[in-house]
Order: structure tokens, then C-alpha cells, then sequence
């Protein structure tokens, strides 16, 4: 809540001073403190092997745990959840599929704490409720450790400068542990994207829209429901993001200007809240829909929709538009492409695009996989699982940058990027769906490295 | 362009007054003339047969004029363009078909004057290039006779108030041809909204995606283009807007309140208008990509996308969100329910929604068939044609409405309201994305009548 006020108090002062045409609301942007330096291609030091601390084992950390007991080079050296019970039984699955017994931190509110403290841990692994996952990832890189969080990373400004701050201070990884990048449809389109199928990029779209009707009662103490309650703005805005951002180069060449959000009033969020405590609810203020819509200092635009209260199917939109093509997933995988047929000058109609079959779509998907995708790797991905084996891939990847010393895919910008769309689209919200600047998270640095790319080792 | 920098002087009026917090920018509304009363239910005589003029026949004033003729009580009395070999063409298409000789005004500017001022005319149907839709509508009003408009009715806010004011002045009908509300599926959806099947409805998104790379020649003096090339923001908004506002009861228990809009920068534009003129074109203003956000008094918001500039497949969106259910019809039909089946307690998980398959839309759609629609109608729209039957339904209604002395489907509030994100859409983009606030053009009467509803007679 404090947080809250004083972005408002900003938004306040940049209302009271508008000049002579409408601005963007500003929030503050800290000065990078003295002696440090931006993190963009941050390397660390090589490890043959990368000890992992597991924070948070109920919902998205179990499986974590057994998905990097799959990737090459990966060790669960450290296990860690508030209930006990939730740690043996990783423990002791670890233990059972002939793991080496990880050490066991459980049963306090503080117990992460050690975990990131502890010697034989490279890279602590966050997947708690969202209030703990900025405050243990500074902790942790505070020790020494790389860090790893799950969505959203950061709830708000301050958070996302603190471990931009920390990351640049220590020098440690501070990585997104945003899956969707790695879904097999959209990195097929970021290489076509990238190898310039499309032509160039100018708007593209992404959302969250997840009926949680089933979930609600899965979360320790009713934590998202209680969070959804008391906030507003696209409060789980990353899935729909990453994708799109790393199509559009964002802080590798373009990066984010302005923002705009609507809501509608809250529906169905005070009925969620009602079935599961018993108790009325009137006070619930995430709307069940909120669309933002955000522009690029190059002219690209992007809408980004969060819904998880209605009935509707999934879908995370994930929509490409070129000048010269155009990729969408849901609800049907589509590609368009203009057409290279001509007319036959007899009066036969040609449609200047054509949209792609399943099949050659399939083809094309073949032609252009991800760069970083070997057969045996896809093979393994699908076979470990974990959301259709993008988890996998994502796990992969993160181990096998820090063994090799190399830039990991996603840095603490990306994360600040993708994470900012929560407080700011409130911040738009609750000041009449006004403009709100983005900042410059690199704090300079966004065109430094043209286009977005994987790093591998020699 | 005398008109946008009235509106700039208005926005930066708004800007400059703000006090504690970002206001939207206002437009003058203009206060209704005395003894004047608005046209909510509006109604006029009834008459037998509607005598029909139809003006500017280059592109879609000559299909309608072919429909028309199969419209039980409408006769096309009289045909008018600029260009007299198209005003020949219909002429004789007419007295080939055995109806009777209408009368033709051809060869200059001004002919339409004529056909507005001729007596054996009861409605003036109005298909020329944009910029003349609101003049000759107007001016058919104050001959006395109903005007139907294609879309875009009206381009800036003086068109839509100067129509308004005279349809309630002179009580003549001023309906704008927004033929996408009698789409089959559109109007099995509305019914569906209507009686509940998708609970509340709580968003709705609509766009007007098609790429028009083989149609920007054959406008008359490279109207369409020229226009897009002058204008920011969503030039085209009403096909979309149009079936969600039915939805959403907008000037009948809920109205706008709000927008927002961003545009990409233009990339293609540039490149139509060369390849039109052969000139270099370097003020292609219109961006490829716009997206628009609206919020209503109710709490409800809408998306509205405009793009004509990119290869992409055909799309109107339409997305419907309920809190109890969910529709949408490009890429594919989708209905979306909550499920009725519950768990059998075994631990199998069972979704808490139910995306319907084909046939069980089908039959949805069959059980919510428009009460405006039977098998006759249907059938007879289909062997017309025109979109696939809806541009004749449209007719029809018009024409049986009318005959039967009925308030009409759509009234000059439903044209000031589809119409007006086009200027307010510019407004917000040349202002920073700021929000803009959408009149009340009914000026006190948009809580009046309760939910969308079709009249029939006795």
C-alpha cells in the first residue's frame, strides 16, 4: 500500500505540472548508484555443474524440482517450503529416483533464508507466492547466488529497481522464469520473425486468459485470490508479454514508451472470494478483464489482455502482424503470408495474402525451429513435460548458460519490462486510463545490442 | 482539417485546466436547440411501398440497388452518380429486371441534390465516397426524406452533431447501413446475450482487419486511400462496433464513457499510395495498426482494432465476454460455457468451463436464431446475397420498418456513437494517448429505453 501512494503521489505531481498538452504520467526513475554498471550480456563464472536451492514446493516448485533432476548438469542441492511436509516429499523423491540427498530448509516463514545462505548452492530457484519472489531473489543474489523466479517476479516499482539494482550491484543472474518463451509455436515464429518471414513487426499481442475457478483454493492461504482482491491493472501480464517482446527486439534495439490500461469493474472476482472463504465479499478490485496497450519508441505497438475470472477458453493470444505476414496461435494456429500468385489478368480474383494450411504452416514450423532446439533436446522436452515440455527447454537452457559462462536469454531488464505492465497499467487505472511512461530500465542501454538473440558455447 | 483544430483547441483547453489528476479530453456538445426533442423510438408514417433513390453507384451502391429489387415494398425510384455510364448501368440492370424506369441524375457534383429534392422519394440511400455521406444525408433530411448512410456515416464530430440535430429536428430517420449487426452469427450471439445464455456481458472486442491491397484502386479518384493517407486513428471503426454495442444495450441502459487509442507509425501506407500514383509518398499518416479501448458507465469495456495495411486473414473479431460465458467468430466460431458436469470426486479433473464443439454451436446458434429472421427471409437473403445474406437483411428491416411506420433497427445515436472513434480515436493519438471522453449524443435520454430490442408490427 505504501508503495501504492507514493506512485500515486507521482502521478499527482506530473498531472499538476502538464503544460500545454496532455503527458504521460512518470514514475521515479532512480539514478544508477555510483560505480555500477548496467548487466546487459551479463556473464558469470563457468561451473561444470550448477546447485540448485528450490524455494516453494507446492504448486510450480514440485515439478520444478523433478523436471531439473532431467536436465543435464543441474543438481538440487537444497530444498525449501514453509510446510515441512511439501519438503520431505521432495526430498524424498529426489531421493528415490537416486538424487543425492539435498539439504532440508522448512517449517519457517524464514527458512529461505538459509537456503540462500548455504555453501553449496549456485542458483537459488524461486517459485513461492508472489509477496516472497523479490524480496528472496535480492537475498539470494546478496549471498552470492544467481537467481531464478517464477512470474511474476516483481509486484511493483520498487521491487523491480531493487533487483535491478542488486543484479548490476553483484553482478549475479536475476533471470524471469517465464516459460512461455520457450513454447514450441512461439520460438518457430521468433526465428521467422527474426529471419524476416513477416517483414518487419509492428504490432503484436498477447494476453492471460486463464479461468482459475480450479486453481483459487490450490494457493497457500487463499494468496492470489487475496492479491487479486486488493489490486488492480494486469496482474499477471509476463506470458503474454515475453513472447512478443522478444519478437520486437525490446531493450535490444526498440524498448517500450507509453502505456494505456481499462478495466472493466470487478464481476465475478467478489463470487471467487465468497466460495472460498464463506464469507461476503464486496471490496474485490481486479476487474475480470483488463486490456493494456502499450507503444515502442519505434512506432510498434502491443495489447496485452489479462482475464482469469470468466469462462473462456485458454489463450494467450500470441499474435505477430508484419508488413508483409502475420502469425496468430490462438484459439488456431494461423499464418498469412502475402500471396506470391498472381492474377491470371482474366478477371479471376487473386486475395493479395494467403492464408497458410495446417499443414504448411506445420512445415514452415518445421523449417524455421528455434536455433536452440536439437532433436534430443525436443525428444527429452516432451517426454519430462511440464506445460507440453517448454518448462523443459526453459530449465535447459538457464543450466546450460551458467555452465558454459554464457548471457542467459532473459536478464533482469526483461524481467523489469515484463513485470512493470502490473503497477503501471494500475497506475493508468486508477488516473482514468491516462498515459504512463515506461522507464528506460537499462538506464541507457536499450539500443546497445541490436536484436534479440540465444548465446551458446563455442 | 478546420474541424481537428477545433478539437485540438478543445484538447488542450482540457489539458491546461487539469487539476488534481489527469483529466480526459473533452469535446464541445453542443446544446440542443430549443422546442427540439431527441429521436429515441423515433417513428413516422407508415407507407406502402418506400420509394428509393440510391446515390453514388460505383461500388456498393450497385449491388444495393440489385437487392433492393427483390425487397418486398421497396421500389428504386431513382439512381444517381457522378459518373453517368454507372448510373446507366443500374438504370438498365432495373428495367432488364422488369421494375419500373427510375428516374437518373448523372454528370455532375451536385446531381444528388436533385434526387434529394424529388418528389417520389421516400428514403435516400446513400453509397458515394466518405466525404459525401453526411452532407447528402443531411440534405435528404431537410428535403424530407429518411436517409439511410453507408458506413462510416460521418467523419468528425460536427457531421455526427449536425446529423443528429437534424434528425430530431426535421423527425426523419438517419440510419447508417451497418450491414455487419444482421450477420448470422452476430445476431444468434446478440439473442443469446439477450436472454442470459453468457450471464452478464462484460467485454466485447470488434476490429476491422482486412487487408485492402486489391480494393484501394478501384475507389473513385483514390478516395480511400487519400483519406487514410491525411487521417490518424480508426477510420473505419463501425463494422466492429457495431454488434458489440447491441450487445452491450449502449444508448439503451449503458453508454461510453471513456477511450483510449495508439496506433502504430505508418509502414505500408506509403507504399499503396506509390504504387497507386507512381509518386513517392512520405505523409501516409494513418498507422497500420490501431487498437481503441472504451470503458461505459456500466463498467463494461470494448476493444476495436482497425488495420487494412497488413497481409493478414479477413477478421471482424467479434468477441463477446460474459461472466457466465463466452463467443467469438474469427478465427473460428467459439462458444465457451461453464460447465454444467461436475467431478465425480475421484480425483479427475473436470474444466470449470466447456468449449462447445462445432455442432454444439450449431445447434446453439439454430436454438437462438434471430426473432427477426424466418425460414423465408433466411432463404431469400441467402439466394440475394451480399456478405454471404446480411447486407440484405439489413435492406429488408429497413425497408419493413419503414413500411410499417417502426422505430428502425438503428438510430442516429447508433450512427453518432460507431462513427465518433474515428475523430476520438485521432484525438486521443495526436494527444498522447490520452483518454477522451465519448459524449452522451443523446443528450439525457441513453437510460430511457432498457436493452436493444427489434420493433415488428401487429
Amino acid at each position: 500500500m505504501r508503495i501504492k501512494s507514493l506512485l500515486s503521489a507521482v502521478a499527482l505531481l506530473a498531472a499538476v505540472s502538464c503544460g500545454t498538452s496532455p503527458k504521460a504520467i512518470m514514475t521515479a526513475v532512480p539514478a544508477r548508484p555510483a560505480g555500477q554498471e548496467n548487466v546487459i550480456g551479463l556473464t558469470a563464472e563457468p561451473m561444470d555443474v550448477v546447485r540448485i536451492g528450490v524455494v516453494g514446493l507446492g504448486m510450480r516448485g514440485g515439478s520444478a524440482v523433478e523436471r531439473l533432476s532431467y536436465v543435464p548438469g543441474a543438481v538440487v542441492t537444497a530444498v525449501c517450503d514453509i510446510e515441512p511436509e511439501k519438503a520431505e516429499k521432495s526430498r524424498s523423491w529426489l531421493v528415490e529416483k537416486g538424487c543425492a540427498e539435498p539439504a532440508v530448509f522448512a517449517g519457517d516463514k524464514d527458512s529461505w533464508k538459509q537456503l540462500c545462505e548455504m555453501d553449496g548452492v549456485d542458483l537459488v530457484y524461486i517459485c513461492t507466492d508472489w509477496l516472497n519472489h523479490a524480496p528472496i531473489a535480492q537475498y539470494a543474489m546478496e549471498h552470492g547466488k544467481h537467481a531464478a523466479v517464477e512470474v511474476p517476479a516483481a509486484l511493483n516499482m520498487d521491487e523491480i529497481w531493487s533487483l535491478i539494482n542488486t543484479s548490476e550491484r553483484t553482478r549475479r543472474h536475476c533471470m524471469m522464469l517465464e516459460n512461455c518463451v520457450y513454447d514450441f509455436f512461439e520460438m518457430s515464429a521468433l526465428r521467422m520473425a527474426q529471419e524476416g518471414v513477416f517483414g518487419e513487426i509492428i504490432h503484436c499481442e498477447g494476453s492471460y486468459c486463464h479461468n482459475l475457478d480450479s486453481f483459487w483454493k490450490m494457493y497457500w492461504h487463499e494468496w492470489r485470490s487475496e492479491y487479486n482482491r486488493s489490486h488492480r491493472g494486469n496482474l499477471y501480464p509476463t506470458h503474454g508479454l515475453g513472447p512478443v517482446c522478444q519478437v520486437l527486439n525490446i531493450h535490444r534495439g526498440d524498448r517500450m514508451k507509453t502505456l494505456v490500461a481499462m478495466d472493466t469493474r470487478s464481476f465475478n472476482g467478489g463470487k471467487v472470494v465468497e466460495k472460498l472463504t464463506g464469507e461476503p465479499c464486496e471490496d474485490f478490485m481486479n476487474g475480470d478483464q483488463t486490456s493494456t496497450l502499450i507503444s515502442t519508441v519505434n512506432g510498434k505497438t502491443i495489447l496485452i489482455e489479462h482475464d482469469v475470472l470468466t469462462p473462456r477458453p485458454y489463450s494467450r493470444m500470441y499474435q505477430v502482424v508484419g508488413t508483409d505476414g502475420y502469425a496468430a496461435k490462438y484459439p488456431v494456429r494461423q499464418i498469412c503470408l502475402r500471396n506470391s500468385e498472381e492474377g491470371d489478368g482474366g478477371g479471376r480474383y487473386v486475395a493479395p495474402e494467403k492464408v497458410l494450411s495446417a499443414e504448411e504452416i506445420s512445415e514452415l514450423q518445421e523449417k524455421y525451429t528455434s536455433v536452440i532446439l536439437t532433436p534430443e533436446l525436443t525428444e527429452l522436452a516432451k517426454k519430462v513435460g511440464g506445460h507440453g515440455g517448454m518448462d523443459f527447454i526453459m530449465d535447459y537452457r538457464l543450466v546450460y548458460c551458467l555452465r558454459n559462462g554464457l548471457p542467459l536469454d532473459m536478464d533482469v531488464y526483461d524481467l523489469a519490462e515484463w513485470c512493470c505492465v502490473a503497477p503501471l497499467s494500475a497506475l493508468s487505472i486508477e488516473n482514468g486510463n491516462a498515459p504512463v511512461e515506461v522507464p528506460d530500465f537499462t538506464r541507457g542501454a536499450w539500443n546497445v545490442v541490436k536484436g534479440f538473440s540465444y548465446a551458446f558455447a563455442e
